[in-house]
């Protein structure tokens, strides 16, 4: 008799991330397959050769099967509804039918599943009001109200790096004057430093060093980043603030200026101040939220 | 036999607002009481006699008695938690025994409550998700997620005019820096203008008559307004933003230019916007609000 | 017998401006040729055949010839010294060897040009102490200090589009951060508008009309003119500001606004004001300029 | 026979500053004398007794006596035209009348004549261009054009330190929006660090010391002094900028960031920078001027 199992699956922009567990979270395998986006659905392809072969390995199918990928949820969960522009053809795919599932695959925006993996096995674990922030080339966010995701109206809650901090600013990829985003996301490190810098290791590496240039430029973001906290910790009250994503990798160059700048920012009535934490999962978080995801679908 | 109806008392910072209404929402009397905010607790002993009163008038007990009031309710809903500075008494009283109600009696902050007065009988009726900001002295501010208030982990949620749009801006009395609240409250006309302004009808008037630098700051303010409802989509994605306070009144002169920075801003995927309401309840929100929440409370 | 009179040459990107005016100052005829920037020197034989024309046309020899180019001018005014990247062959050019000319044929920087001849029949008549700017692609800029042309070690003062209003902004062709020149030059009218307007005139149409977006934008760039003007006052203590080129010509929209910043900006000890005038000879204020520096030349 | 000498004298707010110096620039004596600025005119009577004084160990009258005092000097340089709030009676006092001298006793402002001192026999020296800054509690500036001092129209220019780096900041004592000296001014310093420091020298230890929210802050000022020393360097084309008062001790916690900053926003047209030079004669910059001056009367 096999073990119950469930697998995980996370869309990337030219890579594919998985995971196979237990209900209770324990990781069987992790798996990272890359694709190139410029051939027509050759993701879709691999994704579903990668089910057919992790439910072999397995010796036999899933219990569930989760997805995670960009672009916005249908509210029923069965397909990406809104994803502009990149990975032609996953607009609208149905993935139950797709991977010919028994039961449904549901489908979740990818910083939503991001959130969800590390509430379930990382750092989000056990807090029933928490946000997420991924600072990558763009910044990803999501957030758990009472222990349930924020979806909203149409799927779009979360967007956290897509809140003004500036609204005379340049406009960001969903027309946010001077977003989060574009105060500390990889997307803008060249404009913000006039072209010296491309990428933000390289930024954190000379600020480090002592160089004042580097120095300005990075407590700025930093400074922005605080700011932004301080807003979704009005707006949300989460007990913790997960962030992630590679300008995390950064640790105390990011987390010390940082905590510095919330002392003075932070609203703290009765001396309650919010947890800010690293992740733990990095680059699977998405799809051990997916993994939950479907483990939570009826 | 009498009627069973519900009273909703709203405290403010020299006036008490009170509601009673029918389980069906229907108002049946509506009352706005001063106090002196310098007499000790004289606003408890006013909302008492009140109380008495209007049950009095009704015939026989109201079926249920609710409470708004500013600062945190607590979690368990019997008192205000956590008010700093302002209304001595109220932080830790528990109105159920203050009352001598048969029923426990449910204690909201003001603009939650002013947000559930609006989803129950004005404008943010039949709204799943949904957010309000009060435009006044300050900037309040209440979300509503898939049909419940959202309260967050210490009972902040909500606190939209709290939100950054100015990472080196100078604090509010949150300590946000450049928030929303220092862009567009009341309670920094004279900075914004130089001293020029005193009030925010005084401005806007000057800007409908063609004063260029009276246009200058105020819509630099509704750009900021815009820029924060912006964030605020991206954040909770609701369904509409219900707009109230002293401020909305200005009508045109506020919706207008509003909806047109928000042409530039708000991220709309698949053509989806949120819809900009005005408020309808003007100051019975929270009175209406504290009566609802009392009739959901078993 | 002939009248003694002067040639003034203003070498544009892509015409050329000329006068001839006696030495008191009035103007015997007036020239725009235009020529193709991308034909290698076009610009210079257009103008050596002009020159012979005009003093074929007048019956002898100019007394004097005058030239005003874009870039530096040499310490010697003999030549433009430092011109990059437009006008191949300016760089360089001895335009009194070019010409043939008996005399010296004196070069000036344009903007400086423009202000001297602003300073000999237009605006800046009687003022010691005056500065110019043009408001067009870029924003020029020229000072006058107790008589004197403004030149400085190089040749580079008065270029006062380059003075920052935003050490975070992005650089101007200068590399000047957040410049004048950003915050209000035709340049930079996309970038300011998020695309939606091409033209300064279109802007300052849409803001008259009552557009509050146009509004927005436009007043913004008035102020920080405005902004900008207080620290030429400041640092220079002119008598009078002159405001030229394309921008200017739209008349109250500019002059009314700017006057009403300036009100409460500009420091006015013992109550003394600059004063701020509308530039009077267009785009022939350089060719004046020039023809008046020739006049000067000994 | 005694040897001719000048005696220099710089009023400040609470203390009178003092050289006696060859014509040569050679220094016979300095002082130091305090006042009480709330005894009426005792900074009067001391300068008087000091001259005298001064007179006496010397054996003989001083060749020529100059002042350098606060405030605007009257166009005939025989006093303080201009001078509000502070050190009543000095507006309108006629030094050489006041002092009994045999021969005009020449009047400048005290920035202005600091800059006349840097050029007589300290940073300045041998510059026929060259501007100065004064950082302290305000931003004292002053600017040299062809070798001589620029006072402008009514003798305000030079006032660098009420350059406009941000049109919405807020107004410094001359109603310059978001200046230099709001910048970096010490008068600002608690502002800018949201109450934590009281003097820049504590500021730029706790940077030294690696504080995150120091270096942000300092930075953030160095950068807005890069950007306005661009902006003297594009009007007014230097050789050299001399930087002084008590905040440029700090050395190359200031001029090593600044330097940085300078690399890419200053322009460079064919290579040529400024030269960043701190001054030499640090509180007697002022005396040493205004004995130069007295020298120059004729």
């Amino acid at each position: 008799m096999i073990m119950n199992y469930a697998i995980g699956i996370d869309l990337g922009g030219s890579s594919i991330k998985a995971v196979t567990a237990t209900p209770a979270g324990e990781a069987l395998s992790r798996h990272n397959i890359e694709f190139d986006p410029d051939k027509n659905m050759e993701w879709a392809e691999k994704i579903r050769a990668l089910v057919q072969q992790l439910q072999q390995e397995r010796g036999g199918p899933a219990g569930s099967i989760g997805v995670s990928a960009p672009g916005l949820a249908a509210a029923d969960g069965r397909s990406i509804a809104c994803m502009p522009e990149r990975l032609q053809g996953l607009e609208g795919l149905d993935w139950t039918k797709f991977l010919g599932a028994p039961k449904m695959v549901p489908v979740l925006n990818d910083a939503h599943a991001a959130l969800l993996g590390e509430a379930w096995v990382g750092a989000a674990r056990g807090f029933e009001n928490v946000i997420m922030l991924t600072l990558g080339t763009g910044v990803g966010g999501a957030a758990m109200v009472d222990g349930r995701l924020l979806r909203g109206h149409i799927g779009r809650a979360g967007h956290l790096g897509h809140a003004s901090l500036d609204p005379d600013g340049p406009p960001d990829c969903a027309g946010t004057p001077g977003s989060l985003e574009v105060a500390i996301g990889n997307c803008t490190i060249q404009d913000r430093s006039g072209g010296r810098f491309h990428t933000t290791p390289h930024l954190i590496a000379a600020h480090l060093k002592g160089d004042a240039e580097a120095s300005a430029i990075w407590l700025k973001s930093v400074k922005a980043l605080a700011a932004a906290i301080c807003s979704f910790i009005n707006i949300l009250d989460p007990e913790a603030v997960i962030v992630g994503g590679g300008i995390a990798r950064a640790g105390a160059a990011l987390f010390g200026p940082l905590q510095r700048f919330l002392e003075r920012m932070e609203w703290r009535p009765g001396g309650h101040r919010a947890r800010i934490l690293p992740a733990q999962l990095g680059e699977l978080a998405g799809a051990f939220g997916a993994a939950h995801n479907s483990l939570l679908c009826k």
